[in-house]
C-alpha cells in the first residue's frame, strides 16, 4: 500500500514548455449536471480548470450554467456535439433518464480515458452497460462512495477497505478511487494507494464535483489513470484543508482553494 | 434570563470526525422564497450553508437564483418533492398565497424541527393553521420582529420584552426569537436568553433571512431548537458587527460576514 | 460657493441607534434602467446599497438583473406597484418611450424627493412634464452633465458654471447636481457648492448611476435635497480616487470603492 | 526587429486629463460571441474594460451574459443598431454562420479601426471579404494563431516568424500580431516588433479574446494600430505572469490580472 508524497505529485504534474498551446495541453470534455441538476457541471468544470488541461468543453443540460460561470468554456448540449477532447467526466448531476444513459453510452464509445461519477455509477449498475463496460480499452477511473461502492460491488467496503477496493478495481477493469476519510486509490493490475490529506471538512455537498472534474483535467493532460487518481485525491485533500482554515467549507470553497494548492505549471 | 458567551456557542457547535460524511452532519431543507422574492431565498440558503448541515436543499419558486448562486445546493419546485431533509426553515419571500400555504401546510406535517419567518408568520396568523401548529410535536422556532410579534401575540411586545416572549413561546408551543436590539430567545418551558451581540447595523433589508437559513442548519445538526435559536442569534450579531467593521452592511455582506465568525468544525 | 469638507460630510451622515430599524432608516425607491438598458439600474442599486438606507425596493424592467446582483433588494415590474419608499430615483437607462415617461410621471405624482437623471431629464425637455415638475412641492434633485444641462437650460453651462447651475436650479426649482471635473450643486434659493473631491477617472460609462443611487438613499434618510447632493458628489469622487489606486476603473468599481470611503454608521 | 520596453507602453498609455469625459476618451465597440459562444464576448469585453476607452458598446447575440457580468456596457443585438464607436472588435465566437458574415461586413464598411480575430479571420478566408477588406483605407489588426495565420497565408508561419508576419501585412494591408511564446507584431509599411513578455501559461482557452478586447480599446483611445498591438501584447503577457503567480491561469484570471498591470491612467 503506497502513500504519495507532496514531491510526487509535483513531479507528475505537467509542466508548460515554451511550445504549449492549448490543444497541445489537453482538453478535458465534462458530461455531468443537467437542466435539474446545473450546480455539479458548475462545480466539476470548477474543478477542471484547476487542473493542468489547456481547455474545458462541457456537453449538457446546464450549458447555461456553466457559460455564466465559467466564460472561457465552450459548450454544447449533447456529448455527440462536444467536439475533440482527450478525456471525459461523466456522471455527476447528469440524472438516470434515457437521455442520460445515451450520453454515458456515447462517452464509453469512445477510445478516451473518462470519469465515472454518481449517476453514471447507477447507470452501469441498473442497464446494459455493464458490458460496454467490460469490452472497453481505454482507461476508466470511477469515484464512489461508500454507498456507490455498494450499489457497484454488492457489497459495502467493510473494514478491510484497500482489499474491497482492489477487488472492484480487478473485477471492473478500473481505477477505482474510494473515497473516504482516509481514500483508496486501486488498479486493475493490483497497486494500491492510500491518500494521506484527508479531512472530514471534504464531507458536503457537491465536493466529489471538484474531484471528478479536477481528475479529468489530469487525465487529458496524459497522466496515467492511476497517477491522476492519486493526484487529484491528494490535492483534493490539501484543497479541503486549505479551504478549512478560511471558514466553514462548502464545495465552491473547495474549488477555490484547490487553485491555491495546486502545483505550479512554470 | 440567561446569556450566553463565546465558550456556550463553541461547545454546542458540531464538530466533525473521521468517520463524519454529508448526510450524516445533517441536511437542511429551505423552503423560502418565490419567483417574485427570490432574494430572501439566495440569503437563507447563504445563512445556511455557513451552518454546521452537510447538505442543503431548496424547494420553492426561487430555485434558479439559488442555484446561479450556490451550486452546491440541490434544488426543487415543491417541498413534497425536496427528499429527506433533517430540519425545516420556511417563509421568508413566501408570498401568503395558497401556493405558499400549501408549502406551510407541507413543512408542518413533517415531524421534523422547523423555522418559521416573515410570510410563515402572516400565513399562521391568517389562516387555519394553527391548529396544525399546535397539534404538532416536533419542535417550532418562530423569529418576529416587533410588528410579526404582535400580529402573533395580539399585542406589541411592549417594555417587558422577556416577559411578552415567554407568554408567546408557552402559548405557541414553540422557542421564539424575538428580534431587536437585544433579541430574546424564549423557550416553552419557560427559560429565556437574552442576546448580548446585537447591533443596529442589522437594521437592513434581509438579515433576518440569514439568521433564519443558519438557524435551521444548527437544527438539521441535531442542535436542540433552544440552542440552535441562542446560537445563530449570538453568530448572526457578531457577523453584523464584523461586517461593519469592514463598511456599509447589506445582508450579503452579513452572510459573508458569518463565514467567519462561526466556529470551527474541526 | 462653499467647498464642503470631510467633516461636514461626516455631520450629516446618518447615525444607528439601538431602536433603528430597516424602515426607520428609509426606503429608497430605484426607477432606472429597463430589459434594454439593465446595467444602469443594476449600477444605480449599488451605490443605493452604499448609503444610509435601510432597505432599497427597486421598480423596473431590470428587475431580474437587480435581482440576480443584490438579493436584499424587493423588486417589482412599475412604480406603481413598488410599496412605500421615502425617496425615488428616477431615469438613467429608463429609455424615453411612453412607458418610461408613465413611470416618471407616477414619480413626480408623489410627494416624495426625487433625483432625476438621464433619460428622466430627457423626458422632461421632450413631454409636457415641465408642468408637472414645477407645480411639485416636493424636493427635487437633477444631475446633468453638460449635453443634459444644454438641452434643459437651452445652452451650454459655459465657464461661469456656478452661475449657470443657479439660474437653471432657480427656473426649475431644483437641486442642480452639474457634474464635470469640479462638480457644482446649486439651489433654488441661492446657494452653491463646488466639489473638491472630483477625478477625471469618473469619466467612463456608467459613473453617474451609481451616483444617483447614493443621492437617493441619502434623501430616503431624511437628509435635505442640498446636503444629499453635495454629500454624495463628494464621496462619489473620494469613490473614484479610491478606484484609480486599485487599477482602471469601471463603474462597478467605484461602487466597489463607494463602500470603503462612506463614514461609518456607528 | 523592435522589441518594446515598459517605458514605451507607459509613454503611448492615455493620460486622462481635466477636461476628460467618457466619448472623447473613445468607445469601443465589441462584436463578439453569440447565443452559442457568449463566453467570448464576456472575455473580451472583459479586456476591453481594462484599456483605456471611456465606454464599451457590444453588439451581438451574447448581450444577456455581458450585461449580467459587465453593467457599465451598453449593448444591442446588433452591430448596425450599436450606436457610435472609434474602433470595432470582431470574430473570436462569433460563428462564421450568414448572420456572423453580415455582421463582419458591417464593420468592415465602417471607416473605423478594426481588431479581426478567430471567426472574423475563417470568414475572411472563406468569403467574398477579401476584396471589401483590401479596398478598406481604415487600419486593421488581426490577430491570428499558427493555424489562423496558415489559413490566411496559405502556409504555417515556419521559423522565420517574423518574415512571415511581415509578408502577411504588406498582402493584407493590416498590422499582424501572430501569437505565440513570442508573439510578432508586423505592419504593412515594414516594421516588425518581437514581444518580451510572452509566457507559455496563455496558451488556455479566452485569453485572445481578452487581448483582443484591450487592443480594440486602445485603437478607440487614438493610439496608431501598430502601437495599439504593440501595447496590448505586452501587457496581455505580463497579465499572464501575473496570473501564473497566482495560481492555475484561466481566461478570466487573464482579464483580471491585466487590471493590475495596465499603466495608470492618471
Amino acid at each position: 500500500l503506497a502513500v504519495p508524497e507532496w514531491s510526487d505529485i509535483v513531479e507528475w504534474w505537467p509542466r508548460l514548455e515554451a511550445a504549449s498551446e492549448k490543444y497541445s495541453r489537453g482538453v478535458v470534455g465534462i458530461a455531468t449536471g443537467s437542466a435539474t441538476y446545473p450546480g455539479a457541471a458548475v462545480l466539476s468544470v470548477s474543478g477542471a480548470l484547476a487542473g493542468p488541461a489547456g481547455m474545458v468543453r462541457y456537453a449538457g443540460g446546464a450549458a447555461g450554467h456553466v457559460l455564466r460561470e465559467h466564460p472561457s468554456v465552450i459548450a454544447t448540449k449533447r456529448v455527440a456535439d462536444a467536439g475533440r477532447v482527450q478525456a471525459w467526466v461523466c456522471g455527476s448531476g447528469l440524472g438516470t433518464d434515457e437521455a442520460a444513459a445515451t450520453e454515458l453510452r456515447t462517452v464509453l464509445a469512445t477510445s478516451l480515458p473518462v470519469v465515472l461519477d454518481a449517476d453514471a455509477l447507477t447507470l452501469l449498475v441498473n442497464g446494459s452497460m455493464a458490458d460496454q463496460l467490460r469490452r472497453r480499452d481505454a482507461p476508466i477511473v470511477v469515484t464512489p462512495h461508500d454507498r456507490e461502492f455498494a450499489r457497484l460491488a454488492g457489497g459495502e467496503p467493510g473494514d478491510d477497505r484497500v482489499g474491497a477496493a482492489l477487488r472492484l478495481a480487478s473485477w471492473m477493469n478500473a481505477v477505482v478511487l474510494l473515497k473516504g476519510d482516509r481514500t483508496i486509490i486501486a488498479t486493475p493490475s493490483g497497486r494500491a494507494w492510500a491518500n494521506p490529506t484527508g479531512t472530514p471538512v471534504l464531507a458536503t455537498g457537491g465536493t466529489g464535483d471538484v474531484l471528478a472534474g479536477l481528475l479529468g483535467s489530469l487525465l487529458a493532460a496524459r497522466l496515467s489513470p492511476e497517477r491522476a487518481a492519486v493526484a487529484a485525491a491528494y490535492l483534493h485533500g490539501l484543497a479541503g484543508r486549505e479551504a478549512a482554515r478560511r471558514g466553514p467549507v462548502t464545495a465552491p470553497d473547495v474549488a477555490t482553494a484547490l487553485r491555491d494548492v495546486v502545483p505550479a505549471s512554470v
